[in-house]
């Protein structure tokens, strides 16, 4: 059974990596946040993580810090975490609640969780002020799938998340259900780029993890997107009820009742230009990225299981985490190795496999969006 | 009883913040090293703390380090820490005490404490040698009530240090003989004009500082210097013989024969560009201001108080020494704050209130000192 | 007896030191890596260090890492350690041994120790593709007296070693056979011609290092190479039989037959640009330099000796290293006080004295090195 019709694979033999200076250059950097992250939506986290009336996260993108709060049951707003009156940060992250409304912590000018300004101490006696000039700076939001996304972009110049093309793939498996169960946090010496491509191929499988490639053996998928800002497939479970755990075996219930093909997949989709989603059978793992620096990254690592699961007296997610917080640093380790190596003057673009397709598929797309159709 | 005339307040209701760049930008942090800190009296301490032959101090001011030593009972020198042989450091800080002469540790060029240079050895050797034309570099100095100030530039381009606006109001206060007692270093993540603007306005007083506001309440205030290098005025303490100590009591002895209404204030002025000066009927706390970087002050905060309190017995200056490093500490949080937000993309200049009239001043001062007159 | 003949000091009275911008300027150090460190011959350490099959030491030069390897009994090869596929640092340091061939540690591109790529997983696929397009990129490396050098450029535009014209004066001390049994790593927050300089005067010995100024009187030396890339000459033991060691005794056995002269002599050469050579009767210590920024120098030092000493039950060579340990701790320091003096605003280029000749003609060799002719 299947939904949908993958794409044809668009590789052309003979496509090489990026040169240097994308992965070293400070000022392509600034483009990078200009053009791509300033313009794209970014994953966030999830809608549940903003349960209760006044919950918020604050997240930071480049320069940039945002608030991301719960209004009330049916919205959740996001706003720039910079006070009206003299610009001072509102509020420290990660995350906690607020009770009605938002006060700056310097001279109290207080905000509805809507954006509004509610109170500004002695600004009645300045004629011609109105506070209805001085609501918070507001930032885009929507929801996908129980994912949050924000852009920093005019909500008129973005068009839908592109996470939307996978909706009839990842039907079955009810995301916007799921349950947030362990949040692991990576500090990552390497360009957020080279996380994304370390992502799109198992090639490297069998040298960096035994580990996973005795469970998903390398050759074993088949990539469906193969062009745009989506890109992945599936590979195959060796072990009929296995899952990617220490133990080999299923740690959660089945997300949902899922065609028997999808029950040996584990299904991988990088999300231009900051997510990276892991579907199991029984849970799905999603990495949202925040580059600090040309030469640096946050990593955020989540893990999602099914309610049923997780209300469950015995469950123990850990068999899953586990297993790939030391796959994941496996990966950030040769990232970092990656990032040493092509920042020498030695470095020369090098060619692609045909393992490595999406890797050419994900620059090209890359290129397309920071509007540079050739090679530096 | 009123020795002075305040001038007239010429805050302008409509005025803004400053643009994020004056608090950004490495090349503004240039500038003002160039056109503000290579220009302006700076404050570096007291007269009282060199007071034997040959004790020096040495401060830091951007790039260069200044040794302040006693020359002899009637002259302090200042000079550059640099060697005129290959230009090692002389001497490291904080403090200490030359013997009749500076010499250098690397190859025992030797000065007397006035800078010639007595001794370089082997240079005789040299045909047409002069010692006379390798003086150390020296500093322009000059004092004020008790404190030194040095100069960068030459002698010639400056005026009188500009605190010699407050001799007539700070007169019954003696500062010229007070002792110091205390000396606390902060290290704050915030541009050193936002350490001046906090200074500047007691508006966020009761948001920040619960005690200090019940001790003098925000508004109880009054501006007598509005325009200029040197800006301020008075706040009224509320309680009779009181203080600003933790306990609200005087924690020394007055500090002169005050007027009658002296004796319920706090004076506060600060002065372009680095000393914020805090007097109380029974102490003088004074912070002076070392940029670091456009995110970055190194800030140094002393206490003085009337000899004969610090040599009685059961003299204690901690409950103003804890009550200030506490209100000092939550200032320069909140300065990070602002500092974090007015970096952001997000930050536009938002008004000032009427309560906020002395940071526009300031903000106007600073714009003509830095040489621009208009706002980025 | 003297195998040599002097060259004759070309040292110009009323020499100065260089600019502060050639210690202090990013720019500066950029052209030092392009026209200096990437076009000269290296000393990166000793033959004998890689003895057998396989061993080998990363060194880094820059932003480049550079792997010294040896490929069987006859050669030792130097490659970028940079995988041709997609960039990837193939090895850490400092050093270890690899089993016949050099294994990329991300997607197993195997090479053999001349270089040859061996495998590429996949890579068969893509039509066209020849392994012999991608070898290591090979970096120049030669010998000379058991010492190893790398350049970054082109064999065919590099002379030979420059250490050559050392080979007559220190032919009796037979550098080739010495075994190394003691190595150092030390971080110098200065840019690295002050070390130079440092090392090319004992002027400063009676003020920094009495012991050693008690050794060897700092008058008691004579310059014999006085222009060109090795610049350098002697200084007297004081005592029969002696050295430079705390004990002031020797603690190896002498290095070979030494002409008279030699016995009480130690020789000290530098050679432009990473490498500082002290010969004592019975020892040698030699230096080499890494730039790590233009206040930043990374030096390695190790100790060389008569491999009849080291075999001996009783050898200990801690009576000279540690001696040197404390001196090179002490040069270290007053090199950083020297960096932040000459970075100050206030430093002038100082004049030399005749004692300080060399450091002159060592300024003259980088001038004309790096391509200026004049002085910033």
């Amino acid at each position: 059974m299947t939904r949908f019709h993958p794409t044809r694979d668009t590789y052309r033999p003979g496509g090489t990596t990026l040169a240097s200076i994308y992965y070293t250059s400070a000022e392509i950097y600034q483009e990078e946040l200009e053009r791509v992250f300033s313009r794209s939506w970014l994953c966030v986290g999830r809608t549940a993580d903003l349960q209760h009336h006044g919950d918020y996260r604050v997240v930071t993108v480049g320069t940039e810090s945002v608030i991301i709060v719960r209004q009330d049951q049916k919205q959740i707003r996001a706003f720039h975490n910079v006070c009206r009156h003299r610009g001072t940060r509102l509020c420290d992250g990660p995350d906690g609640r607020f009770r009605k409304s938002i006060q700056c912590p310097y001279h109290g000018w207080t905000y509805g969780l809507d954006g509004t300004l509610l109170a500004a101490p002695h600004m009645t006696e300045v004629e011609g002020f109105d506070a209805r000039d001085y609501p918070l700076h507001s930032v885009a939001l929507c929801e996908w799938q129980g994912f949050l996304f924000i852009a920093l972009a005019q909500r008129s110049d973005l068009g839908d998340p592109p996470a939307r093309v996978l909706d009839e793939r990842l039907f079955p498996y009810n995301l916007s259900s799921l349950t947030t169960t362990r949040r692991i946090e990576y500090d990552v010496r390497a360009n957020w780029k080279l996380i994304f491509l370390n992502f799109s191929e198992c090639l490297h499988c069998p040298v960096i993890h035994p580990d996973l490639a005795r469970l998903t053996p390398y050759k074993s998928g088949r990539n469906d997107l193969v062009e745009g800002p989506v890109l992945g497939g599936f590979m195959t479970i060796s072990r009929q009820h296995g899952s990617l755990t220490k133990s080999g075996e299923m740690c959660g219930i089945p997300l949902g009742e899922l065609p028997q093909e999808n029950r040996q997949r584990v299904y991988y989709y990088s999300v231009f230009p900051n997510m990276l989603l892991s579907v199991h059978p029984d849970y799905v793992m999603f990495h949202t990225l925040w580059p600090v620096g040309a030469f640096q990254t946050r990593i955020v690592c989540e893990f999602l299981f099914h309610r049923d699961a997780t209300s469950s007296g015995k469950f123990d997610p850990s068999d899953a985490v586990d297993f790939w917080d030391l796959t994941n640093r496996q990966d950030w380790q040769i990232c970092e190795a990656s990032q040493s190596g092509v920042a020498s003057r030695a470095y020369t673009p090098g060619p692609y496999s045909p393992q490595e397709s999406l890797l050419w598929a994900w620059d090209q797309e890359y290129l397309r969006q920071i509007g540079r159709t050739e090679k530096a």
